[in-house]
């Protein structure tokens, strides 16, 4: 195209965190416009947000439904649309947009139960449109080239898989007066789900053990506790896991770790070789062999695959980071997006960003995690 | 004393690793030495063995037995004896020396089995001499500095503990013609007990929970998995743990975790603070806070508790290891030692060693690890 | 201002790393638009990458003087212009727009020779416009952080600084028949000034020193090499360094340090404490204390000072790398940019980015250690 | 032998650090046995620290004259002597030893000045006895390995060296009224010699560049500083070394870097690779590539060289420290020494101990520092 990509956000307003990490995940790389949004539920903060970002006042709207409406009536009307509200409403929003035929960048995770979720990727699948689901953590460089090393057989057989996902942010105030009083709208099930915690980061290890490793779940045994006093939601819970093909191991959450920022890590463990990549330190893979020695891959060298390569923007020891990382997954999308608008298949690689499969499985995960808890850590299987 | 304690040892004869260390342990300090020996239950091997000591030859012996008789009945008589033979030994080599009348420094696990221990708990009791189990690992300054920090409430109130022992040696040969290749007495349960890995490095990271923190492990789910083709005892477990006041977590080890090395990693999550320590950068506490800066506590500083004070030989960097956290145990049951041949009553604070009752509990663990596992991961509690 | 700051780009055509990273920095926070170029000395390939920016034919020239005139004269003309050309062109380009009235972001060095660079100054402090040099790395928020607590006094009195900046990727082909194959115009004096290594790494070390500590330095002792056979220009420096105040130290930069990547490192000593900071770890900021646990500050922490808290777009933990320290300067400038266009007084605090006096100092840096080296690492006093 | 070597032991009474460390390193193997000493100038210290020792009364002396020539005339006398003395009296007692026909282990550096050291060295080669000399961070398994890597040619040509020492204990009180009160023997140059830090730590730093690459230093560029003030001798030292063979560097060290333990650290850059290492991490040696991923060589493992494996106590990954390190250099002392009293010829491969050859490089860098220094900074040859 000769143009830049048009995108439109829901939700996202002045101080949300999300919204305004994907709006810097889609400036990055000067490929894509905001031009419209509905930034909040009320309208004058939706149009203080838009002056914000310098939006044209016609295009910021008081709802999302308005938007939907209006943006699909517009010759110039938006190509995609983010989607950064509460989980709760991530169905909803996601469901108007296609339903007007608009394509759809949505955060995680997909929805707040399966059902839903199960019925939204009918809608997708029927529309023929994009979907991505931001499970950022996959655009990391370096997770590509875990992934790579995985599918060209360097690991040999797989054996055991460690994901980890601690933070401590939830645990200041476990005690004394102030107990229980940091809490947002995660702690809250009508807002977030069944679950805090494995909803909001376990699923993301869960995303990622699927995404380097192509094995799925099959069953789990999971305790969650909720540690804060008057929590109804889990801030804590971990995992023993059954993956397919025989593979078994550990995913484990927390957001009760007190001091740990968000020291997502993964361990995979094959007969030839394993691999170890921390979230908190993304531009190095090690590698480490049973009678050799350890080697440290990192981002922006030759030596490394396709993938990890396209997938950076800096020469080595640049360092690139989560919003970098964020960026590929919007990269990734706008190329897809701009195939359907231009009517181009999808080339043969397919593209590389997570889908509504992977949003499925994961509120999957999430559910099971939920199930198996309440039943004393009961092997659960998924209901994939 | 005026002199030396007087060491005998049974098993560790030439090519012995665990044999070896304990002898360096003794050596270090200067304050012990060996005098005796029934190093193999080869006689010719066991006298090969004492010449490479520099022994007496009258005091290498054929069998323990007759060492314990013979040594029992000497004016110079060996002041204790180190028990470095197989798993399925202790025990009665054990019960000879303790019904000999000598003080005993035992390698881990205590026994095969928890009759066994239980039994020979009793008998340590009624004898009134010391026995100290080898779980080195908390020989190590830091550690020790890890449990004055918990002791002294420094974490507040403990809500999370993580401990995982990961090795790969045990992986090299999973497939292939060599499949299964890489054995040894601890795959064998007549000689092993009835677990290999969490009988012989999973003990190790339940052990360091309960010594840091006081904490004993009320029951637990755990997976134990053979994943080298051919093997009756697990290579790999994992377990989710419900410890006392409240407490969860995970204990896991591995030998089929390619290209880890020794990588026993111990972290432990309070309300206040947490900490995090790594066998294999032993020298260093990390300690952190949700809203300060982290702190790492660096062995051989004046600003550490006594006890990691106490326990240190240079200066900060320089770095000390395995052999020095080794010889920690050793000086500690050597003190009680001294105290018992001498008559003194132990020091108030007690003694810093592993004891027969540590023994037992790493015993009960074991077999509840066995248990659980057997029966599809389900809850066990520890029968203590 | 109700609208983007409009931003023009001389060089950065198709396939220049420097003129990408400019891009990219300029993009991220939507805050600035690129709408006029003059990206190649090939009207042709300036064309060429006109398009691949979106950007309107007619504000695509091809020669920076065209452009110069052409967007003074628009009333929607450039509000700056960023110059991402060669070194020896530095100088002629800036002029050039800060004649015809046009801001200025220029990339360093800010000359080929000190002649140059004190001519610039001139032009810049008679033109009343803004002039931000990008010595990138001060825009790091544990950069910043450094530098508040220089100033707080949390270091004590300085003692000693070690700065360094080794790279390996000139060193490739060192031998063999490929010799002297790596090279680039930064190899060749008539581009690149009296010096590669020092010019192109070297000054970001210097600058380092001086925007952390507000330290000048008053003369050194260098020896400058080119290790590559073949080469004008040294691609290797080492500098003992005497600063203002008593203060003493090394600086260094390689270009033939095998294997190493971009570790630009800092340390500074202090009486009460010392603070050492890697490049490649740009989320850290390292404290140590003679008698008190080392201490690891966080980028993303309240506990930080001020600056380091206003250059960070994402929370703890959320890694952010050379790109976003690179849109810091970028912000900054812009700040300065919008208060010249709209009238407004600087701020009391000032701007927070490096200005033509650094520039200055950093050519006055290359030259003494030109001088120093040729006069066989003679002390030289810096010519400011 | 069929004996443990007979060691005796001039200095390192109650208190002293260094002796300590040498009698630890004597022990560990169990090869060796102290069993004489004159442990202080002052007679009853010296008796105390004999009983301290579980020492024969007898064999415990007031002076190391009468030492010499009572143990020179027993028949059972010591084998060798360590002595660990001050430095001023390194040449004294060695000679006194080494003319009783005695061999001699010594602590760093050889001497005071370089007249002494040339004339030590005549003593000792007149003599056919076995000098070593503990310059004994060369113990350690990863240096050994570093050396095979340079000697086989694994890093091509040599380009550069960067060695480096920071230490920080001497920097606590600079200022206020406590001012200069950290000072030891070590800042006198009556005892020390003609420098502090370069001829207590440089040294070290000296050696490890030449143990490693068996290059020499040719000539250097010194800045010494006493930062201290009151102190007479430097606590800092920076130098540009010219080294042979066309290699560049530098070597640095200081006491004055506040909260740096004892970072002895060094960088060797070659055509092919390069190598780094780190005293406070003394298990891992790193070894970087311009194209290929980062290795780690790990202490302990199959991979490594001969001497690396044969200078290993415990299997990868349970952390070797300072005291085995030192204790390599007793094994390869001990090992001289059983050949020099068995009268058998030297292995064809050599010793693998510091000699006193080692010894006058060491003192004529510290002079050639000097020199240096008080000439400001000139470039000074080496008087080897």
């Amino acid at each position: 195209m000769n143009r830049k990509l048009r995108m439109g956000m829901v939700g996202g307003g002045r101080g949300a965190f999300i919204g305004q990490v994907h709006r810097m995940a889609a400036n990055l790389d000067g490929k894509i416009e905001l031009v419209a949004g509905a930034f909040s539920s009320d309208p004058e903060k939706s149009r203080l947000s838009g002056e914000d970002f310098f939006l044209d006042p016609d295009r910021v709207y008081g709802s999302y439904e308005e938007m939907a409406k209006a943006e699909a009536a517009r010759e110039d009307g938006i190509d995609f649309v983010s989607i950064v509200v509460q989980n709760h409403l991530h169905f909803a929003v996601a469901k108007t947009f296609l339903e007007a035929g608009i394509n759809v960048i949505c955060d995680k995770p997909l929805t707040v139960d399966l059902e839903q979720a199960k019925e939204l990727k009918k809608i997708v699948d029927e529309s023929g449109l994009v979907f991505a689901l931001t499970h950022n953590y996959t655009g990391y460089p370096m997770v590509k080239e875990a992934r790579r090393m995985v599918k060209d057989g360097e690991l040999g057989r797989l054996l055991k898989i460690v994901a980890e996902y601690p933070q401590g942010y939830a645990v200041g105030d476990v005690e004394g007066e102030r107990s229980g009083a940091i809490s947002n709208w995660r702690a809250d099930p009508k807002i977030a789900g069944k679950s805090n915690c494995m909803g909001d980061i376990g699923t993301h290890a869960h995303n990622l053990t699927k995404y380097i490793t192509g094995l799925e779940v099959e069953e789990l045994a999971a305790e969650l506790t909720a540690f804060i006093p008057g929590r109804e939601l889990d801030d804590d819970g971990n995992c023993l896991v059954r993956f397919t093909d025989g593979v078994k191991g550990i995913i484990y959450a927390s957001q009760i770790s007190n001091g740990d920022e968000n020291d997502l890590t993964i361990r995979i463990y094959g007969t030839k070789a394993s691999i170890e990549w921390h979230q908190e330190d993304p531009n190095e893979l090690i590698v480490k062999y049973a009678n050799a020695p350890r080697q440290t891959y990192r981002r922006g060298n030759d030596y490394l695959g396709e993938a990890a390569q396209a997938n950076t923007r800096t020469p080595f020891a640049h360092p690139e980071g989560f919003i970098e990382a964020f960026a590929n997954v919007y990269l990734a999308a706008a190329e897809a997006i701009v195939d359907q608008i231009d009517g181009n298949p999808a080339p043969d690689c397919g593209y590389d960003f997570p889908t509504v499969d992977d949003g499925v499985a994961g509120v999957a995960f999430i559910q099971a995690c939920v199930d198996s808890s309440s039943n004393n850590a009961a092997w659960t299987k998924l209901d994939l």
